[in-house]
């Protein structure tokens, strides 16, 4: 709706501007039909394009045209209900759009972000801050006694959380170079949980996103290492006290002594994507018994097919019957052959999982469905 | 600390760079001598400049110098401890830099922000995160029955806050264009009162971040309205069914009702910029025996010496002895001489008041200031 009328006030711009005046630019602009108008004024560039998300999977790379008034400008063909992520190219630099104040960060990469939606059922509506009632998002410091550290982690409570009642947690991580704000920034977390439960889609549940790094207390800016510039292999486990598995409880202890929450196993489910779903399978394994529902999504999840432990805990993780054991990967995800053996050993053991296989590799746009589709799944019974 | 080794680091890069290669560029670089390097690749670009308000209260333009591997680049003079703005000009057209993933919005525009710290008791160090024990910073929806709207606030509670001992509350207002994270990113809020409860300098505290623009349920793209781009005359006023002021206590009955607060006026302290300088005043005088500190920073504060209403209001207020009733203005703002008027008025009338004028204008870096001033100056008795 807002789109249309953005779509006007920018041929509004257009048609008032004086020759030898700066145009008022706007972009990105959804327009009626579905297409994205992307507009920039730099009437001394050579050559600009947009680079993003528009074709599902990869990125595809758009050149724009120059117009009369220095405005450069590019179409792209209707796009399919989505949040969808793109720069600009200004002679061979990388920008973001000037135009367009909402950004993400992945890693030290900010590009900037639009959401198309058609209705009410599609992705984009889901990915959207509708007139629903929201939950409380904070970042919040807790202890954590095996790293030695205090650390920060984002916690989402739903809307109806009133400190009375009591709600289930969902344990939700990020991959690598991720941090405790890649699930609410990159993954629209807190949206598509305010809207999955505003239409009765999923149970209302308490969301934690930790940072999965055990060398860094906090999103990069946000500790006492001042604003570096993130590199995702830097600071992940270089001198670690301990492994994000080995101090995971610390997590659980804090949330179930601080939030009304269900403080028993079928009050639990783990989730976690690349790194995050690696974590998620070896928290599986160490803590058999403390969640009912595991979603490994695009993970990191080696078997260690010869290794006595590992089919020690594998048995005792199965033994101890939690009610989902979720695998969710893209057809294109480079992880997918490792999927494929984890399926395999499971397969021969007789280990009771779900699979999900969709299109496209080791990118959001996956993790989103994932999260969409394992929030459903999950504290029904 | 650490940007000293980014220097070794950005010098490293250039002197491996081969010819033809790309070179992984490090900006800004805060030099041990507390200069600052800017570096920006682009061998094709015709004039490169950096534009950033290092001259301490006007912005600065400083044109950069292309080398042979392509990489502009452009040192300031040594910076005085402060958390410094800048934005990249590539021929013409205005940028944020692209090796440097830290911004702030204001408004609609993005800029990039760093941060010079010489000692442990310079500015730069009061809005750096440091090492001790940090507040939890949630995104709050509250229910305002005045303006029949679900509404969002900033909430930081302090390190301390276990959910059993009470704590006073000071209420943060931010400016027109403004919104409830304005406080937070620009001002620092949460780094401030962090250290300076950490230091001893004031008393542990919860400081509410609310939205003072009663169209507007949130900051842009996080209520559904959608991403629209954000512009400081479009939601204020307009259509709203009461003012920020009429409908100021559904904030604060809110709060006493779920956060461990001192609920009198020895407890409550209020504070803003600019327009929330203005609502300050407004509400001061709405609710004279709510609040006992009053904090008017570069405010927006008309005297309506002819009209009996405000004589009369002016009157109870300060036959309510308020604790602190303060006036900080930079001697270049805008807006000092509608400060002047106030003053005069307060004299004329024999109200006691503090004021504090420093140099600089209507700008951040001020705003910064007056914070952290009045959170040492309030519930101290």
């Amino acid at each position: 709706m807002i789109y249309v009328c953005c779509s006007l006030m920018a041929m509004g711009s257009f048609a008032q501007q004086q020759l030898g005046q700066r145009p008022r630019v706007q972009s990105p602009v959804v327009n009626a039909d579905g297409t994205v108008t992307f507009n920039f004024y730099d009437p001394s560039a050579q050559r600009v394009s947009v680079s993003g998300d528009f074709d599902e999977i990869r990125s595809q790379r758009l050149n724009m045209t120059k117009q009369e008034n220095g405005v450069w400008t590019v179409t792209t063909k209707a796009l399919n209900p989505e949040l969808y992520s793109y720069s600009l190219s200004v002679d061979g630099q990388r920008f973001v759009d000037p135009a367009n104040s909402y950004v993400n960060r992945d890693i030290s990469t900010l590009s900037n972000i639009f959401i198309v939606t058609k209705s009410n059922d599609d992705k984009g509506h889901l990915y959207s801050v509708n007139d629903v009632p929201h939950g409380t998002l904070s970042r919040v410091w807790y202890d954590s006694p095996t790293l030695g550290q205090q650390r920060r982690m984002t916690v989402y409570l739903p809307a109806a959380y009133d400190g009375k009642k009591v709600f289930p947690v969902m344990y939700l991580l990020h991959g690598h170079g991720g941090d405790e704000t890649a699930w609410g920034d990159l993954g629209r977390a807190s949206q598509i949980m305010d809207n999955l439960i505003a239409e009765g889609k999923c149970v209302p549940m308490i969301v934690v996103m930790p940072n999965g790094n055990p060398t860094c207390n906090a999103a990069p800016g946000w500790w006492h290492e001042g604003m570096y510039t993130p590199d995702g292999n830097a600071f992940n486990q270089r001198g670690a006290k301990a492994s994000m598995e080995e101090s995971f409880m610390d997590i659980v202890n804090y949330v179930d002594s601080h939030y009304k929450t269900i403080k028993k196993r079928s009050g639990r489910a783990v989730t976690g994507l690349s790194m995050g779903g690696g974590h998620t399978f070896g928290i599986s394994r160490l803590y058999p018994e403390t969640f009912d529902y595991y979603g490994l999504q695009s993970a990191a999840a080696r078997v260690q097919q010869n290794d006595a432990k590992f089919n020690e805990q594998m048995s005792r993780l199965f033994s101890s019957k939690p009610r989902l054991f979720w695998i969710a990967i893209g057809k294109e995800d480079f992880l997918i052959q490792q999927n494929n053996g984890l399926r395999q050993y499971l397969d021969e053991h007789k280990y009771p999982y779900e699979y999900y296989e969709n299109d496209g590799g080791h990118i959001w746009r996956n993790w989103r469905i994932y999260l969409t589709m394992f929030a459903q799944k999950i504290f029904r019974d």
